[in-house]
């Protein structure tokens, strides 16, 4: 058995359902658990003039949006039952490898956008999430971007 | 099938093994085709004194003892046949990219250390391969180094 449980990360994009399949195959043709997460990132803090901004609503909003999202995922991918699609709240490197850690994940599973030179500098998540990855990390090649 | 060309790039250290074993079951798993590629770097510049020391010789005994290591694994490992076995000379990133390209691999397999924070300026060549790469990256977790 080549791996016992994947998890795949997702930014809830149209371009995931790509990573998703890839994952999925990769489970199937290992027999193994599927589990699915989307980190929702902290908004950065914002001031109107002197005053600081309550966000707090903004960011309950942007929660309770992926939360619809990752339910409906869990429809469309019948392998991926509810309880292993985990929604949570922070920077996705540390929580991906949290929940890597704790439930014994030995594949991760990211899409990445292949950049290079200054666009990485814009950030890269299949980057980042390899460094101290705990497990194995698959960054699946996102056909539309460069 | 998942993949149809799976190309494994390796070191040549004792840790590699567990790379090509990783890459050998995702090919057998796949039905895919598997190459292998290791990658000599070209020596830096020495000076002796004022005088630029010839380092041509030495980049040669380098390079034929990467030949002899390149076929025993080629022995080691049935799936592999020595003309899928590519050594070749010049900046990893850049030379696995190209015979991507030029082979229409599907999958790269490399090792990775997990390095972040400082040791990851000691460089990462999965963290390199990742960049720009022009297929899916599979970054395998060594076990011995964190």
């Amino acid at each position: 058995m080549l791996y016992s449980h994947i998890l795949v990360a997702v930014d809830l994009t149209a371009e995931c359902h790509a990573v998703i399949l890839r994952a999925q195959a990769l489970a199937n043709s290992s027999q193994a658990k599927l589990s699915l997460i989307n980190v929702v990132e902290p908004m950065a803090m914002a001031f109107a003039g002197d005053v600081p901004m309550d966000l707090s609503m903004l960011q309950q909003q942007q929660f309770d949006q992926a939360r619809e999202r990752v339910d409906t995922f869990a429809k469309t991918y019948p392998e991926l039952s509810p309880d292993q699609c985990h929604l949570v709240y922070g920077q996705p490197r540390q929580e991906i490898h949290r929940l890597a850690k704790e439930q014994a994940i030995d594949l991760i599973v990211v899409g990445s956008h292949g950049r290079h030179g200054l666009a990485l500098l814009l950030g890269s998540t299949a980057n980042d999430v390899l460094h101290g990855a705990p497990c194995d990390v698959l960054a699946v090649r996102l056909k539309s971007s460069t």
